[in-house]
């Protein structure tokens, strides 16, 4: 990332951030883990990462820096070293053990659309794998450096590609260049009266690029919708040549490139710009909390509201194991979970299941809907917890990241997958997840955390002592069952964090196999050289 | 199509429907064109088609009845008759002069999935073209049967492909064989409680595989959604063998290939089976009519209605020329008008522009509905009409292209094309093609059809006495201008037509040029013979 961007490069986020470490329900998960946990490992120094050598040629680091200038490409081991991986726990197990020797072999900021271009042309005459780096927040290993049989490897920070191209207010379209990060995109449009709504876990690092490679959703993505949703045009720069789709509200010309565009992970391009829809910023908002009796009668609730015509724009949740840890986790005890088991129990509610709901818009619509979405969670059994968990839970919605990295240090495996299917296929897919992780992880706990007329997602969490002996191939093991059942159970191996490395062997689940071979054709055409972020999304 | 489903082989529907032909209007009509309309060319007969000799080889024949059996491929001249062509302008001149000869070498009927497989193989190894046929109602060229090369083409229709393969009422998905024509569609889910809501002019005679195919839009999509918005699963037989595109309400495992299968008009395969997002059946539904001040106020209104999600189901606004035909055409003379005129005079309404809305839903919704738009549309000057004009349009929504083939034995070329864009584009868009078709019609007409939140579709009609000696070189020199005014404008070239033989040179200015190289790709993949439906889509 460019400079001022960077992230603590073996975890999330910066030192600086006001985070949750477990500092409350130390007792609940020593519990549920069935061990002490350690004392937190201190951060390792970015002086004793071991790297590897790097490999690209005098002769490709100056076709480079022609184009990029001489500060446009960086070769230093800190620069290689914070765009080593992602922030997947394999990446953070492996750079907090101080390990990056899979860092790129330079990394190149190009300042424009053009140099992008000329960046990849150079790339494919001096033989460079090129990994697009926006954010580098991918859980799936989607910025790994890898060379793929190439000479060298260099990751594409996008991180100066930052404008506002355009805002067309009257048509509620804004294009985007890529490297723009959650809050500079709502900084950019709060200006001028617009929100994106796009708000992803990721959302303080990630950028709109990343968002749109990887087919993100947001926390509000039932009301805003999800990034492919909001796409109307772009601008994909390949190796041979450029995509431009011409932004149009809808069309019939034939199989739309769009969504060949949107969700390619950087194996087909970089794309430079984006258009999006965006919306007016809504002047109110209301996030409030609701116990519900169970997992299943929640997800009841859900179904009818979304089918029914009155979601809310936030929605989320969570099953009864993960209900607890949130209660846990918030120092909720004593007289406040007596007088909350109290409240519940004369509900009828005995061990309930969490519900976030929020509405944003102009008061009279979030009145108005708030209404109509209330109405349906009453009638099937939700009890309101009242605004004060809602606007906590908005307060911390950014901060699980963080939560993970005071785990890892303290030796726990701490991992979150998720999937979808129908609303019929979802008690199958839950239970065959539920039980590929409880294989693996003494505690595994499992939210809603999308909803569609015809179905949801499941978006699962499972902590367990890390093994220090191999704690990559326990993830992995864990990981592997978990996807198995994914894909046995109907579901789609990822809702919304995408394909990258650790999902490619599932991919043909999905798309079969004659399907896999038609994305291998686009590629073909538009990456001959095979230089484009290698060894991810294709199996 | 199969037995009992054919249409007036040189015109559209049934000589026994009750039509709208211009008995009210014909002064009108006269008028506008300059010109006595002829009195009604008698309807062709059957017999005394020119039919080219058919091509298909014995042993090519003897494959495909081992397959389909004896009775499902029929060379006889009255079935390559009703399979020699759309429903396009082109096609409906030349059939109504006699001429079919461009008709395929043969009609085969599969009854199922794996029959389609099997004829596709076939008809790989014997040198075939393959051109899949559902309704026969695409209006550019898209069941054209050109044998692109090979040695003879088929029309495969897929009339006997009708079942309702699945209905999940918890997920309310419906999975449908291609066949199923707009009714029987209808009548299926209806039985069962449900809709798909889909209603294009072409619904009577259409199929829903055909829908899907060419991204089909009907009357009531700002509500429903287009047809590409409620596909969730997908099976395309191909040549190479089947893409099986699972069902999921969403997902983030790379590119979207059901948004190849959507929209790729028979070039890549045939779709045996689709998935689509039903919803409970209505059961309350109004229509009403109002009258704008102008075209550009009524523009304002819908965006005011889109952009603020208070949008009608059914939203269509006519330019003034488009309200004079249709109260013209109505018969709206004497007493009634002038009695309209003063209604719309003490509003300050002089020309006015036409505006129909629809809502559909519990009669709860719709009231609140119907409220939250009348208070948008009023604020932007709309005057009421009433139920009944609403009502008149919802009666003889599916009549125009009746209405056409009356004008068209009369001696008048009428023709329609529609694009889109975004609201930002919108006059622009409207003015280069009013012009550019104002070349060659003395009258053009156009209403918005569909609306989203980030622009609008125009459809255009324009009539023209037709030239007796070239009439398909007269339409051909105002199509292309037409189409040229699109692009130049930022439209799209089609927003529901579809590509087909009509706009295949004007798809790199959407999709580029590389674009249009990626679908060439895909197609080499799943066709490498390129035997599906040849000179359709690409250019």
């Amino acid at each position: 990332m460019a400079p001022g961007r960077e992230m603590r490069f073996w975890g999330w986020g910066e030192d600086a951030h006001a985070g949750a470490p477990p500092h409350h329900g130390i007792a609940w998960l020593e519990e549920v883990l069935g061990a002490p946990l350690k004392s937190a490992r201190p951060a390792p120094d970015i002086g004793a990462v071991e790297l590897s050598k790097p490999r690209l040629t005098r002769r490709a680091a100056a076709a480079l820096r022609a184009i990029v200038g001489e500060g446009g490409v960086r070769e230093d081991d800190h620069s290689r070293i914070v765009h080593a991986a992602g922030k997947g726990y394999p990446d953070l197990v492996r750079l907090s053990a101080g390990d990056a020797r899979p860092a790129p072999d330079a990394v190149v900021l190009p300042a424009t659309g053009e140099q992008v271009s000329a960046v990849l042309a150079a790339c494919a005459q001096e033989d460079v794998a090129v990994v697009p780096f926006g954010g580098g927040t991918s859980v799936v290993g989607g910025v790994e450096p890898e060379r793929g049989g190439h000479r060298s490897v260099i990751a594409l920070d996008l991180g100066l590609l930052t404008r506002l191209v355009d805002l067309d207010q009257r048509s509620q379209l804004a294009t985007l260049e890529p490297g723009l990060r959650g809050p500079e995109v709502e900084h950019v449009l709060r200006t001028r009266g617009f929100t994106l709504g796009h708000y992803p876990q990721s959302f303080e690092y990630a950028t709109v690029g990343g968002w749109v490679a990887t087919r993100s959703a947001g926390q509000a993505s039932a009301g805003y919708g999800r990034i492919d949703e909001l796409v109307e045009g772009a601008r994909l720069v390949t190796p041979s040549g450029d995509v431009n789709l011409a932004t149009h509200p809808a069309s019939a010309a034939g199989p739309d490139l769009r969504e060949l565009v949107v969700g390619s992970e950087g194996i087909l391009g970089v794309l430079t710009q984006v258009t999006l829809r965006v919306r007016p910023r809504p002047p109110a908002g209301r996030y409030e909390a609701w116990m519900l009796p169970s997992f299943e009668a929640g997800q009841e609730a859900l179904r009818a509201c979304v089918q029914e015509e009155v979601s809310p724009d936030v929605a989320r949740l969570s099953d009864e194991p993960e209900t607890t840890m949130s209660l846990a986790l918030a120092g909720l005890e004593g007289k406040r979970a007596a007088l909350l088991g109290r409240y519940l129990g004369a509900r009828g509610i005995e061990r309930g299941s969490l519900m976030i709901t929020g509405w944003e818009g102009t008061p009279e619509r979030v009145a108005v809907r708030r209404r109509a979405t209330t109405a349906v969670l009453r009638r099937n059994g939700a009890a309101p917890l009242g605004a004060g968990p809602g606007r906590a839970w908005a307060r911390g919605r950014f901060h699980a990241p963080y939560f993970r990295d005071d785990l890892l240090a303290r030796g726990v495996m701490v991992e979150t997958l998720e999937t979808a299917t129908t609303w019929s296929g979802l008690p199958g897919l839950l239970a065959g997840v539920r039980s590929a992780l409880s294989r693996h992880a003494p505690f595994v706990a499992c939210h809603v955390s999308h909803i569609y007329p015809t179905g949801a997602s499941l978006y699962f969490t499972f902590l367990a002592p890390q093994d220090p002996d191999d704690p990559i191939g326990q993830w992995r093991r864990a990981k592997t069952d978990a996807c198995d059942a994914i894909v046995a159970a109907g579901g789609t191996i990822t809702h919304h964090h995408a394909i990258g490395r650790d999902h490619r062997r599932w991919l043909a689940a999905e798309d079969g196999a004659l399907g896999v071979e038609a994305l291998r054709a686009v590629k073909a055409t538009l990456d001959p050289a095979g230089i484009m972020n290698p060894g991810k999304l294709l199996p």
